[in-house]
């Protein structure tokens, strides 16, 4: 069951976007080469304060200049919007190979942010980190006869090494079940040795044909997680509490209200009995399945051997798990949060968290706001704040505000020689658009500016959620018929609707709406309930949207 | 040029090992199936207290085990012992393709040690972590025709992607050099784009026909940083200013008293200019290449384009470097520190830095020694010291000892019910066996418990560095004639002498010792030389030795 932590590949039949969606107009070429931020878009969020604005001392002719690169408007095309972000505030860019991506500095800054939170909640949940090879022998793939079928359409395979053909073609790491299980026989002998916990932070790679960055590239990196239980209650437990920690995660730390759930029979992953998702809503109102759990029973340990002696000294098969999250996320975080202006970080996972941009008109101050400038960053990060201080003479304070708030820098300290006589510093907050996002006069007295910042970051985060918790729940659309499914979906928004009927109905819904089940969310109101479909009892509601 | 990167060839040609040196007897089978330790080799390292001897109750059948697992004698057969060393301690087993190696977690941990304090000596350096895609077309490295020849026999290439035969094959990154200077071209225009210093912790395939774990295997995880400069002076000061940090981590966390110098011309990796180089004797006397910093020169941004505008508007090429470090160095480690008890590892990259047994006999006190014991693992857990309670009842107290001593914990703390009276605990040493090592009545007292553990694990990490700087120093022969070299190269130690002779001279040292120049070492004595080969002057000493 190689298939098991695969991203979604019915979205493949969804999308809207050509063959080749990752525009090498969009990221090929760079910023320097653009056309600039078209005015009108921008001005409005260009609010320099009357004694700072549009200075030129000291800096080269390109100081003029107003930011490079055009962001699409997200209401004219999201995914041009999508891309162009990405482009812009320097996430990723194309890789040699079509549908590789190089992930640079920026955007790798927020996957570390991802990987430092969920490393530590896998530690504290009794995971221990280790590393499989890469290559995985092609007879391991064939085990799983029901699934190769499915997935070789999608594996890269090494014949040569070493200048010579191989005699077995070796898979590259799609997803490492096969290869976890080949070790586990080995390590796994009695019920002592249970439960092994492990995950690995690791590339894989999918042979997709429709690739976008970050939400499906041809290599990617990810967690995978792969337990082994000695009762299926057992396993059951642990695939729950991983969902658990992927959904805390996405609702305190990447502020995406995420709606957690089990996937139908026909969207759980072969060889898995069950599959935890948590599914997001993109801008676009598109689901992005962000995270997956699968309670693996005991597929793979059959098919492997995976056997351990129990108390009772009788041989039994392992229950399994497997869970990941990838890459992708960093694109749900861009198509939930960002707007017109860019991109917009959770404060919790932003590379930088605070910019600082000292303004000064005459010489004779330069020196004054520079040194205020540099002593609110060093109290800042002293007070454990990701802070960034742009003291660059190559650009306007002007250029500076569109660039940082761009890439999604969620506060903005400005800093001139009136502060500095004031000693305060005036924020501006990249969630709420100008006057009313800024405020004046807030001390430099380290103690009083660090609680500010502090609990600004918070308001943001806050915020954040709200809003994106907000847009979601006017974009859900509870429905009781079929009718009113079609309806929902065709406005571009999510159904919530009781569901008992058969899987021949499901594809029903997807081949006449383009939607699939997303998930039979966990959160469920109690009471009888009538299938949408079928006027049969049910016992549960079913989400149904268009999904990447 | 691919192969700047490459951990020496050369050693294939003086490795006395098997074509296949991985051995499947020493890794493949499980502890528990595996004969005992011997006794009589381990009983003198037994020196448990006779209070808390040998207790059999509440505990099944499999307590009276000896721990399994012979460790070869290091002095009977160094790379038996190796290998049973990462069986035993769990380091790493054998995956399923060729010389492909699985980390377990305890050897994993080791790297996360190695990597947590890297990472950031890298960033506070002003690099930035990033990810360039594994997949690179071929045409990339037969840009670098002088080098292809040499590289080409180890690439593993990728041919079929989604079931279909892929127009261009693609090498699975054996180094990055020519993916990173596509990219950069990209991303430099201008001097102001520079400097430019980038790092990614990444996978890497070398079809090695040699294979050891840790030492050299098929894929390896390493770092590899990647900076580009607009003056050949930057560039030269940070390749030098990266084998320095490489340098100090070896010394400061792994006690491993490296030689760093310069590469001779012949072992410098062609296509850079210089490289540098540190140089760790193992227990066997060989040297480990155990880091390399290169000063690429303009030779990769001529190959591939890499311009940049200077200050006076003129197009000039990047001057560039690349430094890495593997988990080549968790084998340097092993090989540096450990005894015939098994891993010694320095505390500052051990992942259990103390280990606490509890020990009783009868089960009245059983409560109030393990609450002891709970109550020591927070306290020290809290003072921010890695540590491990074994309070598991399937082992006695001594197979613990053996056990934990096996996995290199530098320090066990041992508590009884005679302790818990006291108040106090009972403290051993991994370094000094025996009673030697064994301090007694060492206040339970948090404050006073912590000092001393802190102070012990320091004084621990200093001596097996001055341990391991005696070793090095009283085989290292200064010699002054060809006659002393091959003398002291048969007696297996390293020679060092003045040398100005020809690469033909230092390829006839090679053929007739089996040892090469490890390095120019930075340090050098003033004053004048004369070449231990040719008898003309020379401006500097060579270390030769046998390599890995």
């Amino acid at each position: 069951m190689v298939v098991s932590l695969r991203l979604p590949s019915l979205s493949s039949l969804l999308s809207p976007a050509s063959p080749f969606t990752f525009s090498r107009r969009a990221l090929g070429i760079s910023l320097r080469q653009q056309r600039p931020f078209r005015l009108p878009l921008l001005a409005p969020r260009f609010s320099v304060r009357s004694s700072s604005t549009g200075t030129e001392i000291h800096v080269d002719n390109s100081k003029n200049r107003v930011p490079e690169g055009a962001i699409t408007p997200r209401s004219q095309d999201f995914n041009a919007w999508y891309l162009d972000i990405i482009a812009n505030a320097e996430l990723a860019d194309y890789g040699p190979v079509r549908g590789t991506m190089v992930i640079r500095p920026y955007g790798y800054a927020i996957w570390e942010a991802i990987q430092e939170y969920l490393n530590v909640k896998f530690k504290e949940t009794g995971h221990e980190n280790m590393y499989f090879p890469q290559f995985i022998p092609y007879s391991f793939i064939e085990k799983e006869a029901s699934h190769v079928e499915g997935f070789s359409p999608e594996l890269a395979l090494v014949t040569i090494g070493g200048g010579k053909e191989l005699e077995e073609k070796l898979v590259v790491r799609p997803t490492s079940e096969t290869i976890v299980n080949h070790m586990f026989t080995q390590w796994i002998h009695s019920h002592r040795d249970l439960p092994l916990m492990i995950n690995q932070w690791a590339n894989v790679t999918r042979w997709e044909m429709r690739t976008k960055p970050f939400v499906r590239t041809l290599e990617f990196l990810w967690q995978e997680g792969h337990t082994a239980h000695a009762s299926p209650e057992e396993a059951e437990k642990e695939a729950i509490q991983m969902i658990d920690i992927y959904t805390k995660f996405a609702y305190e730390q990447a502020a995406i209200p995420v709606i957690a759930g089990r996937k139908s029979k026909m969207e759980t992953f072969a060889g898995a009995d069950k599959t935890y998702t948590i599914e997001a809503m993109m801008g676009d109102r598109k689901a992005l399945q962000a995270g997956t759990s699968h309670n693996l029973g005991q597929n793979f340990s059959r098919a492997f051997g995976t056997q351990f002696t129990d108390e009772n000294g009788q041989r039994q098969h392992v229950w399994q798990t497997s869970w990941a999250i990838s890459t992708r996320f960093v694109g749900g975080i861009i198509m939930t949060h960002g707007d017109d202006g860019g991109l917009m970080l959770p404060p919790r996972l932003a590379p930088i968290q605070v910019v600082i941009i000292p303004i000064w008109k005459k010489e004779g101050v330069k020196a004054e706001v520079l040194n205020a400038a540099a002593s609110v960053e060093v109290n800042l990060r002293t007070a454990g704040i990701k802070v960034k201080l742009d003291n660059s003479e190559q650009r306007t304070p002007g250029w500076k505000f569109n660039f940082w708030e761009m890439k999604g820098v969620p506060l903005r300290i400005e800093i001139g020689p009136k502060d500095v006589a004031n000693q305060s510093v005036v924020i501006s907050r990249r969630d709420i658009p100008g006057k009313q996002g800024k405020v004046f006069g807030i001390s430099m007295e380290p103690s009083i500016l660090e609680a500010y910042v502090k609990d600004t970051l918070d308001e943001i985060q806050s915020s954040l959620l709200e809003q994106a918790k907000t847009f979601r729940d006017s974009n859900v659309v509870d429905v009781s018929s079929y009718n009113e499914l079609k309806e929902a979906i065709s406005q571009g928004k999510w159904a919530r609707g009781p569901w008992s009927a058969s899987d021949k109905d499901e594809l029903k819904v997807k081949e006449e709406t383009g939607a699939t089940i997303r998930c039979f969310p966990f959160e469920q109101t109690p009471g009888p309930k009538t299938c949408l479909m079928t006027g049969n009892a049910a016992e549960e509601v079913a989400i149904f949207a268009k999904s990447y």
